[in-house]
């Protein structure tokens, strides 16, 4: 075992403070990795305050985590000594099942270990995040950072970058595709740089005119602001997409209003209930699609970590000092952050 | 022009009664149809109530038809005087645009002419349907009935077939898939059928214990009363497709709960808006699918029709007497037909 250093809440009022935690002793597959890097996921928010009820206390949050090797196991052959390397939401599952062979880890049918408040599936431990200065991890759920990268601003691609990139990937778009993103957060942003990438049309959807240049620098070709019934009414039928990345409840109609026939509607968030309801004749009456998407599974996370040194694609981030994680946390609530916060471990190691 | 005997609606409240309308001067390419049958859609009674409020009276319902040419147009060529043909819920679409291009009428960009309560392309008059002696329908709108097929029990597919058909095509239902039809009305088990002949493994979900020796009757391999939590809790995550034909408001969460990651469930009726309100984790979790389906194109219609044909599929009909077509509709709201109505159109030409 190794002591780590980390920040945890106690619970669900506490806020982050430091914490001491064990790491486990490399098993043969393990990757033992020092964190230099952590982005700030608004997952991380719902899991301090246990938004959703499930939290295990305490927790450390964290799975946009960056650093290098350590040391590895005895059968580890991918990875060695001062490798770059990533770790996302994910540290197992069963590899057996067919979703964990199609690559799809995160639907596997045993269910998916999360990098944080998940159950080790060998000692039945509960797992900690990457808010931390050393993290252990199966070498299968260890992605390899390209060189290109730069490691601060690709801490988020493993979560924000691969819950956009995903959707967009499976539902092949393509050059010429007309897509609208929808919120323009750590994840709309991430969202906008993929699918121009891939050659599509993109518009933002925003609430506000105050982002329209904001939306533009960011590389959108058009912006529409959703809250203009003129503006939504001339954007029907037009999209082959859309990729909603609003966090909180919304009226999905009148953006299903805006999709062509076969077009699709993606949710990567958990807002529910859908309120105001779903009208059913949105989707019967145009052969629309709604979907939703979590994350992406362990070759599609390496995959989109390779598009994004291959296309010079990085996250807007800032850069937080660990002692600030109870501030970043207050500005997120608030929208205040463009477009994600990374934590430089630097700050936690020189406590 | 040609007058027609038929039956209509002449107000939301005036129930079905005999009526006379101008079918019109033959055109190059219409073709002048004796009409032999007509089935009785759910859709037909909203229209004579007006519950979508958008009836133009007096309203001649019915687009479930089969007769046999008894004049064609010169330019006409694809069929001849005392050929078996149907129609079903459209009469014409602009050709032109994509939609139209891909054999998709049914979500033409200029909107689909439907069989009635539509407006004419070229002058402009309202259309009337098949609950009438005879209809003029351009060529490409009219379909060829296979001889093998029974022209009475024929007559629904061109709607409640088509309806279930085409999203079980789209989606790439195979040998071997798990299906679960939702509802086991009309469209319901010509679902079954469909989805037996395709080589799945085929539930009916019911709500009545009473019911399920009909639906072993009708083909199913599994029947599920959805009323039960516990064989609703066993059903989770096993099917691959959900086709929800329950014309009424329901909970869906329960339902998207049985699909596999990548289900689908299948919305082909208009229950808007969708409360209890979805779940959206329902979706996101496990990359799951909630879309809808609108009748299907004209060459899958006539497809639809030459699989039935193949296959030995028939829609189980009981006969009716236009002269009962209100007490018709009084059963039909009961949900007391087993399972479609087809107006034996003798009947209105003996009066």
């Amino acid at each position: 075992m190794t002591t780590a250093k980390a920040y945890a809440a106690q619970s669900a009022t506490s806020g982050m403070a430091p914490f001491s935690l064990e790491r486990r002793q490399l098993r043969p597959d393990d990757v033992a990795i020092e964190i230099d890097y952590c982005g700030v996921c608004h997952t991380d928010i719902h899991f301090a305050e246990n938004d959703w009820g499930f939290t295990i206390y305490p927790v450390v949050p964290g799975h946009e985590i960056i650093g290098h090797v350590a040391r590895v196991g005895d059968k580890v052959t991918k990875f060695k000594e001062g490798d770059i390397v990533g770790v996302g939401c994910m540290v197992d599952s069963c590899h057996t099942c067919s979703a964990c062979k199609s690559g799809l880890e995160q639907y596997c049918l045993e269910g998916m270990v999360a990098t944080y408040n998940g159950q080790d599936r060998v000692d039945q431990s509960v797992t900690y995040g990457g808010y931390s200065d050393s993290i252990v991890v199966k070498e299968e759920f260890v992605l390899s950072i390209p060189e290109k990268l730069n490691a601060a601003t690709a801490a988020p691609i493993l979560c924000a970058g691969i819950t956009t990139y995903s959707p967009l990937k499976h539902y092949g778009v393509k050059a010429g595709d007309k897509v609208g993103i929808l919120g323009m957060g750590g994840l709309g942003h991430m969202g906008v740089k993929f699918a121009k990438a891939l050659g599509a049309e993109v518009t933002i959807f925003t609430r506000s005119e105050s982002k329209v240049a904001e939306a533009k620098k960011q590389g959108a070709d058009h912006v529409i602001i959703s809250t203009d019934p003129d503006q939504m009414a001339a954007a029907a039928d037009s999209f082959d997409l859309l990729l909603d990345t609003i966090p909180v409840q919304h009226d999905l109609n009148p953006y299903l209003a805006c999709l062509k026939y076969d077009g699709k509607h993606i949710l990567v968030g958990l807002l529910q209930p859908v309120e105001p309801a779903l009208q059913a004749g949105e989707l019967v009456m145009k052969r629309r699609v709604l979907a939703g998407s979590l994350i992406g599974g362990i070759p599609e996370t390496q995959e989109v970590l390779d598009f994004c040194a291959e296309h010079n694609i990085s996250c807007d981030v800032e850069m937080l000092d660990i002692r600030h994680i109870n501030e970043a946390y207050e500005r997120m609530k608030k929208g205040d952050v463009k477009y994600r916060f990374v934590i430089d471990m630097a700050t936690l190691k020189g406590r």
